[in-house]
């Protein structure tokens, strides 16, 4: 019987091993939930980037640029971590160089195994992808700077909860399952204490928020591999 | 309004600033019940190694020597990580020179904050004290080799829960709270799942983790000086 584990920290990834396991990035307010919305409405890939000049300079080549930083649009790209903002004719077949605090890095992080792009918004796209197959799971939450976050392990709790072939003996993944048993009721209100949520508040996004806490809005499954995220 | 957060791993520490706080370490399974017990019985202290070699050597200067690794105590050494082999009249008015695979190390590990050592035998006692201080508060969970784990965060959320003055925006700390009132009405049912419990299961130690996981049975608060630990 396949096994999930759950990483709460990319700081905590080296406790991990990731070969040959189907690894699902999450950081759902906001970096992957845009990744899924992009690709769902027509985007053509997502490029990833740490460096923000790097992501900056793929302006020459012909891509739109984008990049978050403390819950913000910086200054002189294209877009931020807005998944409004990849729903537009603007951005249809285009491809994207991204940068964000926390998302694109655990992604790349996490190259060792199959990733996969988590979010509540494919949560079931995702669910069939991982029954689908006999591999491992981990599912790597982005977190903040390096903390625990309580939208990305409610996500992991949802995986644990749906997988239904899958067992497990982590202590993380059992937790954030009970976590999800107390929140799937209404995830915008248990995660209203939370403080990501009061962080993108003040930054006046709710309407992000409540979106990407919506299940199931679109089917996709993106894919990461040499450095950027596409649809399978 | 002092600050409580959790730092669920070792590993995450230096995500965390300890300076000018209470830092509560944990590990409920069960080094930090070992000590608690052991200074609530008559023990005169607790000097902490994280190497074999040099905790054994410890022998020829009056010490008992305890050791576990792996759940097992260490071949050689006067006792394991029992928590009933620190209240017998053997033990009492000893020194003892101790090494674990966690727990030891995670209080040696948070030396810069002021250092509690914190199970569920003493909860009472170190409510009392942190509500007794202005200081934030930091809990450091043991963990089980850098990972989560259930029963040392579960006593985090019992403090989160029990200080009434202290507020909180960390995710941690609100995770462990909610898991924390899941559990509460019975610990050792909750835990029956997690990781740490099959571990110690089949060394046969249920007796063991029962014990740990009894509230207030002490009202002793030990505190971390110069590698050693002492009742306050």
């Amino acid at each position: 019987m396949p096994q999930i584990e759950i990483c709460y920290s990319p700081e905590l990834l080296h406790l991990h091993s990731l070969e040959n396991k189907n690894v699902v990035v999450a950081d759902i307010l906001r970096a992957t939930s845009c990744m899924v919305t992009g690709l769902a409405c027509g985007v053509n890939s997502f490029k990833l980037f740490s460096d923000l000049e790097e992501c900056k300079e793929m302006k020459n080549n012909g891509y739109l640029i984008a990049a978050e930083r403390e819950g913000k649009k910086v200054e002189g790209f294209d877009f931020g971590n807005s998944p409004f903002s990849y729903m537009t004719e603007e951005v249809a077949g285009r491809d994207i160089a991204f940068t964000t605090t926390n998302g694109t890095q655990a992604v790349q992080k996490s190259s060792s195994g199959k990733v996969v792009i988590g979010s509540f918004l494919n949560l079931k796209a995702v669910t069939e992808f991982l029954e689908s197959s006999e591999n491992d799971v981990v599912v790597v939450c982005a977190g903040w700077k390096g903390r625990f976050s309580l939208e990305d392990t409610l996500f992991g709790g949802a995986l644990v909860e749906l997988l239904s072939h899958h067992s497990t003996n982590d202590d993380a993944a059992l937790a954030a399952r009970h976590l999800y048993s107390l929140a799937k009721g209404n995830l915008f209100q248990f995660l209203s204490n939370s403080s990501h949520f009061h962080r993108l508040e003040k930054l006046n996004i709710e309407k992000d928020i409540e979106f990407c806490l919506t299940l199931d809005q679109y089917s996709n499954l993106p894919l990461y591999k040499n450095e950027t995220i596409v649809n399978s």
